[in-house]
């Protein structure tokens, strides 16, 4: 079956298909700057990258772009659009309603609505792509997978925050979590490389890109993660601070007289590894500045690596022990010298690295740590798109 | 000789006067309510607590019903002034001037005010209190005892926050700490205790109180603790929230119609323990609730825990290890349950605890690890006004 998945934002839609018997991607593209003016990319498998500037009023306009490329008599990977058998979603928030991936009916797209109040700029666009979709594709199967879904096995003591309890019942105020979907992708599969009964196993997750964040998944579940109520908290990440005293938000609102709002941007946009090291939020370029000198870039790297360690060690005492390590996106699946950093504060609880298949491991599964480590260590590559595709055939 | 400590805030002044060879406590009492209507305790050693209502105006006049109670004819536990040898004054925040304990001078004085903003209901009020003893005993010499002071070693990976540089330049918005002169007796103290090279070891305390902070103690110096710019981050506390997502400070001035301000104030005033449970800030009222079936008081019990074992957890990755564990402070050094909770998460680390010996240590020090545990736990209690004293010694 051909699995269309969509992942939209509020002014762009990333898209693949997918087969589901072969797992491979068909066709994959973006469409960027929705509603501003447009840009359109479309990628066969095997075959050569297309991309036009083109109008693109709404969302409806974009995901009619997209069907066209897929079917287009030259390039297209599909004869016609019968050959969408389903359609998957990434919707950002799905809050306490939604503990798993489901069908897509008008209820559930007032479900994602009412939630929107928890992710005002992402479920939305979530909804927008959706409609989008259902007004050209009408009768295709789509289903709802969630990025917070897989963090809604968190016991209460992990996700309640220590707030006048009457704020969780009124706002539902409380610890979500994101990255989910590739926590879940990532944790199952490590297992399986791992060769860990998965349902009796204790996995920590980096999920180390731009975004970033920690989930200590127990027994297939996830029992704690490092993002909140949004993904300003946990981790430094490229413009947003991660942890921080809440005070600083009072304090700077003063110092600056700045509204609450615009210190919370700055907080999410102008922070992190970027506002520290006044380089980049990229870690390529913050590892170059850093090795020419640069002390703020050299600093920005090192709180990353140092928070991520006490991530570790925090989640290693709130299942109390940890089997396997696996990192993945970006920073996590690619950059050796990034683990061996992180992980260079943990062989107190027995984390051995295997130097040379850490820096070498590189967009592939591969096991970084020494055979006599007491704790495994993976590099595992992240996948959303397929987990998403392989949730979307589930509930078929 | 006669060391009288003085821990002044805006409207009390708790005291002592410690003798310095044999370490005692000669005589202490509390001040109340100074500038309100006034409420005064003083208990000589060995004998019984007097308590009376008394116009306290201002510090001046509380600080001179100190000084008459101490040389009063009957109960008076000096001869005369003449024999108050030296005076030690707790000053809350010495921001990154201070990193030590300092002889007062005019100076001195000036710089505890600039550091104001950094603690604006503490400093002003060490100040009226070191200025009321001047007035009184201007030939006595007087040290401040910061309790920021021994989180000055943390490294600038630990203590920086993710946000654009320019505000700790500007602002020196930073980690800073507190309970430093508790974090820093405890840690000599448990170190002595337990055969450590001070200088050569690796300790986190735990000082679990109505106000609770961890610090990771590398080599005898801090180099990590959980309270930040302010003592609202961290773990759980009696009151305040601990760590939280930034972003429910804007959440919440939305959703309630509240300013950064109130918002703040709900964090620091009604929340913690005493906002999960409903029931009370206080340990010995909530294990009491939660053994009737008090759900929301045994949530807040969890969270407290388990946010202290995480920290523990995250403070070995910090040092890579961690030889000895110590708990103090009302909870810490009191409480064998309390203790037995959090350790039930270290086990993966080496922590095997001794049942029985935890059990029974309460306000002595004790091990209460078993001698095959990897990791040595004590119970150690705190004691700051004789760590004032023997700093204010040191500097005379």
């Amino acid at each position: 079956m051909n699995i269309l998945v969509i992942n939209c934002g509020s002014s762009s839609l990333k898209y693949q298909v997918i087969d589901s018997e072969t797992e491979l991607v068909k066709a994959k593209g973006l469409c960027e700057r929705i509603g501003i003016d447009g840009h359109f990319s479309y990628k066969p498998e095997g075959g050569i990258k297309e991309e036009a500037d083109a109008p693109m009023p709404s969302h409806t306009e974009a995901v009619q772009m997209v069907l066209d490329a897929l079917t287009n008599a030259k390039t297209g990977v599909l004869k016609s659009l019968d050959e969408i058998d389903a359609i998957g979603h990434r919707v950002v928030h799905g809050g306490e309603k939604f503990t798993g991936s489901v069908l897509i009916t008008d209820e559930v797209i007032r479900g994602i609505e009412e939630e929107s109040d928890l992710a005002p700029l992402h479920n939305p666009a979530n909804i927008i792509g959706i409609n989008a979709c259902r007004q050209l594709m009408p009768n295709v199967p789509m289903v709802a997978v969630f990025d917070t879904a897989f963090h809604q096995s968190m016991p209460k003591k992990a996700y309640t925050y220590a707030l006048p309890y009457e704020y969780y019942e009124k706002y539902k105020v409380r610890r979500y979590g994101f990255h989910g979907t590739s926590h879940s992708f990532v944790s199952r599969h490590g297992a399986e490389l791992a060769h860990l009964d998965y349902g009796n196993s204790k996995i920590i997750v980096c999920h180390l890109g731009n975004g970033a964040s920690v989930t200590a998944v127990k027994n297939g579940e996830s029992i704690d993660t490092s993002m909140g109520l949004t993904p300003l908290e946990g981790l430094v990440m490229g413009t947003r601070t991660g942890d921080i005293d809440a005070s600083v938000v009072e304090y700077l609102c003063k110092k600056e007289g700045l509204t609450v709002e615009e210190v919370l941007n700055i907080f999410n946009k102008k922070s992190g590894l970027a506002g520290v090291s006044g380089v980049s939020s990229d870690f390529r370029d913050l590892f170059s500045a850093s090795e020419e000198g640069d002390e703020r870039a050299g600093l920005a790297l090192d709180m990353f690596f140092y928070r991520t360690a006490k991530y570790i060690g925090a989640y290693a005492a709130a299942m109390n022990g940890v089997d396997l390590i696996c990192f993945t996106a970006g920073l996590g699946e690619n950059s050796g010298p990034a683990r061996a950093r992180i992980l260079d504060y943990l062989t107190f609880m027995g984390v051995k690295v295997d130097q040379e298949a850490n820096m070498a491991a590189s967009g592939v599964d591969a096991r970084i740590s020494a055979d006599d480590s007491r704790v495994m260590v993976y590099a595992v590559p992240t996948n959303e798109e397929l987990a998403i595709a392989r949730e979307t055939i589930a509930l078929l």
